[in-house]
């Protein structure tokens, strides 16, 4: 049985049915529902209600999350290996938006709209000299597809872009240069931008802190578009506040929602994103047609796409 | 004689002198200078002191302004024009800053970082169902370098792009539809954003008014990179104050600077940005590449670039 832990619209159940015909398909809409069909269910789609009846699976095979970052399913991870289900998460159906997001934030950076909305707010027109992306020398530290994608947007700006990527030596990624994770930290003197989109697991806990920040010059900028917790907050307003740094535009935290008493609200050069990168679902779910392909592989006995590797946490 | 009405910075100087090495060059610091030394100047380059002492020019052959839009300059047209001189503009000069520019307005109103820092100034942690420039229908109003580099640019984000351009049937540019001005008015309740690039002549004075404007979708949004007063400013404050326009991001104005009292600035829903497209020159002017290269074209008796044509105005 396939497990839907969302209510499809027609068009993707119809798919489904079509993609799966010999597999009964049921779709729950309650937490009590979710734990009485999960224990016979072969496949699980969706995150909600998953981590509350996931003690109650039975013949669970595959659960296919909707989630980028799957750090918070992870948790679990002991029960997923123990019970032998595979996760898989969704992985680059965000990609665009996400980008879009953190380029969004970069270039508010950059042509300084967050202190030009300020100023706006006080009726005060004054002209300022901007930098531009353009010509400057962005980083971008995780290197899988939203880094990629966020590398390509820069480049088309005519930014001079080099990753980071997991792997101790450097390589070359097309016309990039990827820094190995022990070598990127003699460019960060010559960034002018540091884009974060890692995920979140124990080896990127706080991989950009304090020793990375300060290597910076004091006039760059801060995105971070990945996982809170990547990035040590605290170090990072610590150098805002000390005027050694420019400015930093933050899409996740390390507590979500950022606390009201959180003294990164007030610090004018911070730009706080309520974590709308992959901003809330519309009725056009864009996991939809991943759910599809990857069923599809599944009934085919073909490799999975995304399948989380336990180990590395992504 | 050349004159120049800026201090050149001395490699500029060096290959000013190596482009035109049988001329005269001099450079003034004040009005009463600029008056002077005009009347045996051959050639001025640059805009400042050039209206005040246009009317001591004897000799001018020449004038290269380091203004891509020279509306300001062509209130003169016609001493210009009874004293055979020929005016060339900056055009091009700045295209990569301007086009970064109205990406980053443009970006702001999908991704609403505008109302969040509002949010922001209140400790207000809201996530928000966000729209993408990623598959939206963005028409670009003037076709010229910059509009075609805005396109470009809206291109790689996959935004799907459309332009109006000064003629009267429609046309293709590579892969875009550029509408002849007299068609694309229909195109404008498909259009989910506008991005006005224009010169400031008579014939585009309020290009896009009341009647254009309430032809787009409540949901759209509007960018004015341009001139002001290509755009009918106090018609497009309506529609956003009737609910009729979801945003609007202005980095030019009818009047500038905006007068404090104008309801513009209290209008959540509008960016105003204090004409920072193209900001204040830095001491590397993005315009001396320029300057040279039109310089050697004159001594060599070639066609100059940017000759501002007085019938058009641009």
């Amino acid at each position: 049985m396939i497990l839907l832990m969302y209510e499809p619209v027609p068009d993707h159940f119809t798919k489904l049915k079509q993609i799966a015909p010999h597999h009964e398909i049921s779709w729950v809409s309650t937490e009590n529902e979710a734990q009485e069909l999960i224990r016979t269910a072969e496949i699980v789609l969706g995150n909600r209600f998953f981590l509350q009846s996931l003690p109650y699976a039975e013949n669970l095979r595959w659960m296919q999350s909707n989630s980028v970052g799957v750090d918070l399913i992870l948790h679990q991870k002991n029960v997923l290996i123990k019970k032998n289900i595979i996760l898989t998460c969704a992985k680059g159906v965000y990609d665009a938006e996400l980008a879009e997001h953190a380029l969004a934030l970069l270039l508010t950076l950059f042509r300084s709209l967050h202190l030009l909305r300020d100023e706006q707010n006080t009726k005060s027109w004054k002209r300022h000299r901007l930098p531009t992306l353009h010509g400057s020398r962005c980083m971008i530290v995780g290197w899988g597809s939203l880094g990629r994608e966020i590398a390509r947007l820069i480049h088309a700006f005519g930014g001079i872009v080099s990753g980071v990527r997991n792997q101790a030596q450097d390589s070359l990624d097309g016309d990039f240069t990827v820094y190995g994770s022990n070598n990127f930290r003699e460019q960060l003197p010559q960034t002018d931008a540091l884009i974060i989109c890692l995920p979140k697991t124990s080896e990127t806990h706080h991989f950009i802190g304090q020793h990375e920040l300060q290597k910076l010059p004091e006039s760059a900028f801060v995105v971070n578009i990945g996982r809170g917790g990547t990035l040590d907050d605290n170090a990072l307003l610590r150098q805002i506040q000390e005027g050694k740094l420019a400015g930093a535009a933050l899409d996740v935290f390390e507590t979500e929602p950022l606390p009201a008493d959180h003294p990164m609200w007030i610090e004018p050069r911070i730009v706080v994103s309520p974590h709308v990168g992959r901003s809330l679902e519309g009725p056009a779910f864009r996991w939809q047609a991943l759910f599809e392909k990857n069923l599809e592989r599944y009934v085919n006995g073909e490799k999975l796409l995304n399948v989380v590797d336990y180990q590395k946490g992504y």
